[in-house]
């Protein structure tokens, strides 16, 4: 950490203020320029406090040269961590394709759709139950009985299932859920982050409209610090003052998060794009770029789905775009 | 609602989908141009499930013309609406004056500040009991313990308070708390809101930071559409390109959402700038363009506050600035 | 065009605004709500101020329902426009290889860099000589010498030229470049668009930081509505809070704009990104989903680059990532 | 200048780097932690490439600690800069209103409105000749007949004028124009920028869509360093994820750039809100938090105006609104 000295600090109040840092065991070292004086503190900052420090009537500005994040940082864990979904693994070379439809509707309709994802390759099976919807007066989903159905969709096709968990109060529910999804929204309900740290399920964190990576990564480190380190990481898309797509779906972020962290990275272009014609073109961009898995609506019949039917393939197009995501994997490799 | 049809759209696909929507009670007009087909939807539309209709093959766009918010629309409630908070008005010509540490540390702490705010005239006390932070190994605020002593200092002052809830299973601890604060982190935490919507103490619902006014209304009809009106609005910043402030003060939000909506709007400059040396100029724009209350952090010893101190004010600092607000409030009238 | 209504606008109001706009040779038809009454312009809008009409009393708000740009349109032109570059085509299936360093710097270093990317596969040599930089103490490019310097690697590879015009006095100096380039800054510098658009010469127009893809289509219309219609897009990242990457490199963009104009798309990682370590994945990445050009920048000495070394891949990288690149565009066939 | 180097980095390369830095007479010294190694450049950096020592194999990241800005720098010139407009001074305490139609249209026009302006206290005419608009078939202002009818109202009232300048082959035409502005999407037009640096006359420079604050004194100090110190400074709404308004108003940039330079700050709410009915409120809080002018689009029939209505003021909204700015600027003193 760095704490850029106001030019007018004086000596007395130089000492002050270091005898105060070597007190939190940290080695203070000063270089003094013309402009300005730097104050270099060395050990273990990641629990100083970095706006109490820059409020100090000396410090003008102070920055991070180390990343906050621990259990998360590639630094101190250089390998590729691999989660295990229920049988499929993610990450450090395992790539595993997500499908299913945006929400559950009928019995009927899960396992057909999930017979069918799973003709076309598809690994794990996603249905939402509990569905976050801007307004009050959306479908919200089937709940706990959605949840009932997308089990029974796992017995029949003997795939790993996702869904999103949106209440603390309804852990209880996910007890046969392979993976917990933790939906944008929620990517910073840090009391609910701290419960399913405690857990020792997978867990999907989606990447919030407006976080950053540091923050994206700061909240895995959340699960992580209560022992749960089966995070994989979503980039779903994010907010910028671009409409033609609902959301800009951040690429670079696949490779950026490579770099700093351990944990594999899964990208969903149907949320993120909001349009079934652009999902096949972003689901091969992500697969080149490295991505470990993608996320993809399918609805079997997409005109009638009851939410986010824009954004859904049917499984004709799903099949067409998982061949051609293969043949991707293989040129890449 | 509009919909845009595609150029290829036959009369055949055309009225098929007209008695599709007749059969919702939706009365269907077209409007037929060289390029382009418009087919307006006239009736309750808010119900209609825009990107159902978007996904449909003959079907280019679809846009709203109507406001997806209704309890929270000033078109169906022209008046302002005033929120009794604790014996303090809000809204309607009725300004408060809301001040107070970020953290709730000590007794003395909590007191100390309440009375001094409360001298130099402001009306509601705030502190943080529980405290959403980015970091896991950051405080998180004394929770209940905190809680207790906000409540003492209610009861030395008079004052009523305002605290954040962030945990659905945290609210009988909130029996005596006179407003609700709902952090911008959980602006979309849909579940909490339905929960808060079947209490009757005010909310002060703070807007997210990548979240579009309209969001903010839909968030405020998720509360009041479980039977609470008490909402006030609170824009604390919004996320953009630009660094040299933490959040953009979006103030120009103020104006318009007394167009949108017949709820107060108060404003927070002290989370939207993250620096004390701006929050003075922007409580007084604040106050000059309309807000119906302004929220500020208040220390009694900023550089060692053990949050957010960067933008706290010292008592004699809030002082002035009241002073400064009160003379804007005269002018404007 | 859409003009929503105000709730109160009476009958003589409306019609008073129908004759208006009848005598703009546009039909009017009207579609009224309980609260909303809706007006749907049909003829030639491209000339309607929406600004104008929606600052009208009875006017709540306007909405185009018909794309602004005409030449651009894939509407009125659906087959692929393919751009000849010198010899090299883009567009329509055709896909070409940019690269060479960020700036000029001698004569020997745009030799080698051009023969070194030709022999890896490049068809068309990039080169800074005018270089817009946020400095004015920043090494701002050799300007003429420079061009003379590039004049030369394309004499002594038979490669044509793509560099940046800055400046609407320097027209003539470019007069045997082959693709003039107009960086992100100037994209809406609208009299030096007209100007390149009186010329025959294709144009690589770059996507302005903060500018919509329907800004950018407005752009090459700019130059389209001149008599020039050789013009190609790129793609080279957007400007959002994100600032693990310089920029977001936004890939759905290319998709997207395949949707909305026959133009051909080329994507730019290094200035997006503005890290060599992620270059590669997002080229990758970029011909997954169908660009129909990558542009790369490589030095022979990255770590001595006068100017954007941090972004520039070596030869060798490069070499690697052209095989990548090819493998790719055989996978997504 | 501070450079973080890369955990491997050793000792012979570190010491390879530190003799190349002290050849561009730069100090170095070194803070060695047990993650991390800082190495601080002490010296003049203003002309050290950021991205050339970030691209080095043992750095793995660079941050600047003093300001890339000089002659705009508060630090370096700690009196508030105060620029004579022909007569009307801005700056250091005074204030100036600066007010006239979007475009020029007629000679009543113009006259009228500037007659109309100054009687409500207005010090500055406004009005556009040359306009920069996002597609080619709006209109594009009168040229320079427009300017010679501005010229026709700033003799007829006495007020000074400030106009656009887009294109540098025009600048002959603005002899007799009292401040030069360059609009928003110029603001990074560098060669633009130098020419008028050669120039003594006061420029108006608007911030871009997309440009932060340092960004903004960059382009300042491109002027100032060819020998022009007459900036003035216009905030005018940044780009965002909201729709609600055009652009958001960044007011909180006003007090930001006070602490960061001596140079006026101009606020324009017509622009930045796109709205007429925000414009007063807006104006107001610019007053408030000590913008030293605001510039407001007013138009004597705005119903009609040939451009941008939906943001002009009538006269006599105007006329409320300079009574509501006076008396705010009596109270915040």
């Amino acid at each position: 950490m760095i704490a850029i000295l106001k030019p007018g600090a004086t000596e007395e109040q130089i000492s002050h203020l270091s005898q105060w840092l070597q007190r939190m065991n940290l080695k203070v070292h000063l270089s003094e320029g013309q402009d300005v004086t730097v104050m270099s503190l060395i050990g273990d900052t990641s629990r100083v406090d970095m706006e109490l420090l820059g409020s100090l009537d000396i410090v003008e500005r102070v920055q991070r040269v180390s990343e906050p994040y621990k259990q998360a940082n590639r630094k101190f864990h250089p390998r590729d961590s691999i989660i295990d979904c229920g049988g499929v693994r993610i990450g450090g070379g395992y790539f595993a394709m997500i499908a299913g439809p945006c929400s559950i509707e009928t019995e009927e309709q899960i396992i057909g759709v999930a017979q069918a994802v799973k003709e076309s390759g598809a690994d794990i099976l996603r249905g939402g139950a509990f569905k976050p919807r801007t307004s009050p007066y959306a479908f919200q989903g089937l709940g706990a009985d959605g949840l009932k159905l997308l089990l029974k969709a796992k017995e029949a096709t003997g795939m790993p299932i996702v869904t999103e968990l949106m209440n603390i109060n309804h852990l209880d529910l996910f007890a046969d859920v392979d993976v917990i999804q933790i939906g944008a929204r929620n990517m910073q309900n840090f009391d609910l982050l701290k419960e399913i740290g405690r857990t020792n399920k997978p867990i999907l964190l989606k990447r919030g409209l407006a976080n950053s990576l540091q923050e994206l990564l700061m909240s895995a480190e959340y699960i992580m610090s209560e022992g749960n380190e089966n995070v994989i990481l979503c980039e779903r898309g994010i907010r910028t003052f671009e409409t033609a797509t609902r959301n800009t779906l951040d690429l670079s972020a696949v490779s950026q998060l490579h770099e700093m962290t351990h944990l594999p990275v899964v990208v969903d272009p149907s949320h993120a794009t909001g349009k079934s014609a652009l999902v096949p073109s972003m689901a091969c961009a992500a697969v080149a770029c490295g991505a470990d898995g993608i996320m993809i609506e399918v609805h079997n019949n997409p005109a009638k789905a009851l939410c986010d039917g824009a954004q859904s393939l049917t499984p004709a197009q799903f099949d067409t775009v998982s061949r051609r995501v293969h043949k991707i994997r293989e040129a890449v490799r």
